[in-house]
């Protein structure tokens, strides 16, 4: 039998267990997303209940199983990955953005019910769709067993590796202060206690770090967090380790998961700050029925882990220096690989970039799986060579690469564009039409108080005045040791209420993808921090530190197109560079890095 | 009994009749906003309910009467003028960013019933209300009689001016085609009929004008359209004329307004479009206790009446034409006037203003209260000379000016910042700073999509990167010989979802103020179009075509600090001022403008 079928006959068998449960249960719709219960980025193995029931690897999407019939919903990155996955005799294509209310309303007559499992869904997800789901009569239906986890025999084990201690040198502060710092917090919004679903913020404020799933260096669990900064976190007893107790100071009991549900059956009478956009509908559904009342607000760890302190930015800072002698030594090597008539393919090259971080003794994991695009590729902004046969580098033409990596001090994310043989003029208008934003965010100067939003044309402003954009948020937040993608600031076109405050850690990326030519992005972390050097001010400003230090290819700028003190900002840009980076290189490489960061538009 | 005493007295028994009726409606406190029934910015002398109430004259506050004292809540503008107009024997002083809730709370019992008139306010302001009261056990009450109303002997007469035909060739559209093109907007927000109270809405629909109001041309009532182009609009009988019938066309009813209660009444199952932010609370109150529901969205003419036609633009590029003339002949005036050593106060300089004005056979009326501006009162950005006495224009200053117009074929909005005698290079340094981020956002290019807080930035970049920034909007929206304030565009720091559409007229208009010593404003009305001239584009690429045509006092550009694009903007823009005046000046006006402008930075 050739692979496909069997795959094809064990997913339909699946689907078939499926139905079999949503017949008892009584609904006539099941709707399984990507998410686990703690609704991160990443998910473990036994998590991965979309993989199961359709063969879809994508990292956004979702499957509606109904009686006779079953659809996939996924987005624009993922069109044509998820033919090739979950099968067709099983499986209609869809997009994510089609309205699901009106996808099941041509389906199932009125009166039918919809399950899901609140467990994998927001808050704010139950509540919009079922207010969608009205006009048509449908309505959602919690099941209280999931029946993905209920058919499937050979899940593998949860992760249960031991959490790691996170030094309070390198946090800053002690999980006692963060906690007492937060619980202010709690009372502030007019709440007793928090619900606190968020890996990275648990593991900020206990100063922990684990390795349940990739790239995410968090332990899975979640916490209640009280105004006086005592705290439950509900953790698989498993990855506790001896010196834990200690390590986190007084106030802090541990839990078993499974004693979740009789914690938040506790809460009646108390008011539970909880965020319905971002935390699981099921735990703020058990503390409603049990009396609790919902205060919806912004988790309360967000905005003091978002604004590092001193401690954390100086570790980020080092990360950045090493992290940024491995990126030059790849791509010196590139660059004389490529003089040598060397050509790789694009998994190669992701490895090799790979084997230079892996030389860094600090070096821990990835940050996000890298982004290693030749010629065309670029131009799909999420590629991910191991969707397919990795592409040959061609000769003559751009190559793209956005990485980053975790380090005991830091979280590292940069994109590189870098020219192969020789690039054309239309490539370099392009790049430069991208540079000169990039600069022009760097440059920002804002008073306190200014959202992302407030900045993102800046970034875009250039593009725009020739006629071109770009699809994607301009700048994400970075944390410090934890997620590569962190809020709750952002720089993008999108209304964000949030201000960008003193010690928030962000990308700078503007891009431009042109179809099956070339892609653009100029990628640099930046971090707030106070504009001291104003004479005469009347407000308080901020401005941008850049983070990372490596050179932007010279090769791909249009000098003709750029104002005097944009070319200063590249010449000393790279003079920072050079003067970080010499250092730590030698030889061929160290040669690399001063052709690279010789002064242009003299 | 000196005239002080006489209005405290009166203000006095004012009060006590209101308690009277509050004792007998069982309420604790009367809430009395500026706002009548249709909720726009300025309100005929018969609706002057605060001003009776209080003496108070300002464009914002409202007051709460308790049984035993009141409170005046006005904002920051108004915080020395409330002092000497509302008594402060009847009233206490408060600012409007104080939380009504909490006042409330601190002087009322639990229980305590808080009355206010459904009419005067959003529903939206109610329902707000109405949860923060929530947790002091305080409760809204709607009153069905207005205290103020049953209590004022002798309240003016409402204004009964016949109304105006507005041409249909100015419209560039007949009310048919309006009403038919906006009934499509009302079903596609899934309703049956909308509640227009917008009085300009109401103007732009029927094209019709009118003078019950200063400043805003418009007859106040209140109307509903239905999906298929039908409405009925409730206004004074003694309003119409005879040849209105025809104008608006088929499928316009007229009822007094006196019968709106009862069309109300008649919604049951019908779906109400109506803007919650916008509109008053009765009527949606009533329509909604008639058995309507209500969809909650914007006013479905706000959009089609933003973005203006060919011949509405076409007018009001005429009006500017014109109205551009008349300023220039003012400033080309005050500087001979200057130059001579005559000096006049700001009252005196906004009546010479308008007389060039009144000169213009098509002058029909300002479009909002001239701020005409000496030395420190321009600090001051909504400063208004007729609150106090008119200060005396200072030699060796700056002198502010804003001041617009209604024409019958458009609405302008203006301000020049001038050079009197001798500034000094820091007044140069900021008028210079402000002008860099007026022509920024002049110069703007952006996709469609492109809301207003997306280019906010362009126009204050200059001034946050030097420590500076100005306290209120970029830009509002402009009608088309309707209101200088109209929506629902804006640009401005706040989060606005209306993305700018060809046709949309909109101010730019940054500025800088610096307390006690001078104020700037560089104010033109600019209209959003495509930019056509873009080769190669590959987005669908917006601009600003300046609208208003006056120069800007060279005298305090400081050219060092302008790039060479700026100053080749500044030499443009001139140019193009100079070919549109130059035929409409002659003599000593023409010298002036050839004088005004002269290309700098050669």
């Amino acid at each position: 039998m050739p692979q496909q079928a069997t795959k094809t006959a064990e997913i339909q068998a699946r689907l078939t267990a499926v139905r079999a449960h949503m017949a008892s249960a009584g609904v006539a719709a099941y709707i399984q997303p990507r998410a686990d219960e703690y609704l991160g980025e990443y998910v473990p193995a036994c998590n991965e209940r979309l993989l199961w029931l359709s063969g879809y690897t994508g990292s956004a999407g979702f499957v509606v199983v109904l009686a006779d019939s079953a659809g996939i919903f996924v987005d624009g990155r993922y069109t044509i990955q998820v033919r090739s996955q979950a099968p067709a005799e099983c499986y209609s294509y869809h997009s994510m953005s089609d309205s699901l209310a009106e996808w099941l309303a041509e389906r199932l007559p009125a009166g039918a019910k919809i399950g899901y499992d609140p467990r994998l869904h927001t808050l704010a997800w139950a509540q919009t769709t079922e207010k969608a789901l009205k006009p048509a009569r449908l309505t959602l239906a919690p099941l209280a067993t999931n029946p993905v986890d209920a058919s499937w025999a050979d899940r593998p084990a949860a992760p249960a590796t031991p959490l790691r201690l996170f030094p309070h040198s390198s946090a800053g502060a002690t999980s006692t202060e963060k906690r007492k710092r937060v619980g202010g917090l709690i009372t502030k919004a007019g709440a007793d206690v928090a619900l606190i679903t968020a890996c990275d913020s648990i593991a900020w404020l206990l100063n922990i770090r684990g390795d349940d799933i990739p790239y995410l260096p968090v332990v899975l669990g979640t916490a209640l967090l009280y105004a006086d900064g005592q705290m439950t976190f509900f953790v698989d007893p498993a990855k506790r380790i001896d010196s834990l107790a200690e390590h986190v100071g007084e106030g802090v009991r541990f839990e078993p998961e499974t004693a979740l549900e009789g914690a938040l059956a506790k809460l009646g009478g108390q008011r539970l700050l909880a965020d319905p956009a971002e935390s699981n509908a099921w735990c703020q559904q058990q503390a409603q029925q049990a009396g609790a009342e919902l205060i919806a607000g912004m988790d309360p760890v967000a905005l003091p882990k978002a604004a590092k302190n001193a401690a954390e930015l100086e570790g980020i800072r080092q990360a950045h220096l090493r992290d940024g002698a491995a990126v030059c030594r790849f791509l010196a090597w590139l660059d004389r690989e490529v003089a040598a008539g060397r050509f790789y393919d694009e998994g190669q090259l992701a490895d090799k970039l790979l084997w230079f971080r892996q030389q860094l003794p600090e070096f821990l994991d990835l940050s996000f799986d890298t982004i290693s695009a030749a010629g065309g590729n670029a131009a799909m902004c999420h590629y991910n060579h191991m969707n397919g046969t990795p592409a040959m580098l061609p000769n003559n033409s751009i190559y793209l690469v956005d990485s980053g990596a975790q380090y005991p001090d830091g979280t590292t994310d940069i994109t590189r564009t870098v020219a192969i043989g020789q690039v054309t003029d239309d490539m370099r208008r392009m790049v430069t039409l991208v540079l000169k934003g990039h600069i022009a965010l760097d440059q920002a100067r804002f008073p306190k108080g200014t959202s992302g939003h407030q900045l993102d044309v800046l970034a875009r402003q250039y593009l725009w005045a020739a006629g071109f954009d770009f699809d994607h948020g301009t700048g994400h937040g970075v944390g410090h040791y934890l997620s590569v993608h962190e809020g709750p600031q952002r720089i993008s076109k999108g209304p964000n209420a949030v201000a960008l405050l003193p010690g928030m850690v962000c990308s700078n990326e503007p891009g431009y993808y042109r179809d099956h030519a070339f892609g653009i992005r100029l990628e640099n972390l930046v971090a707030v921090r106070p504009c001291e050097a104003l004479a005469g001010a009347e407000r308080e400003i901020y401005e941008f530190e850049a983070l990372t230090l490596v050179p932007m290819d010279t090769r791909l700028m249009d000098t003709s197109l750029m104002s005097r003190a944009e070319i200063d900002w590249v010449n000393r840009y790279h003079r920072r560079v050079f003067d970080a980076m010499a250092p730590q290189l030698e030889g061929e490489d160290l040669h690399w890095l001063t052709q690279a960061t010789q002064p242009i538009g003299a």
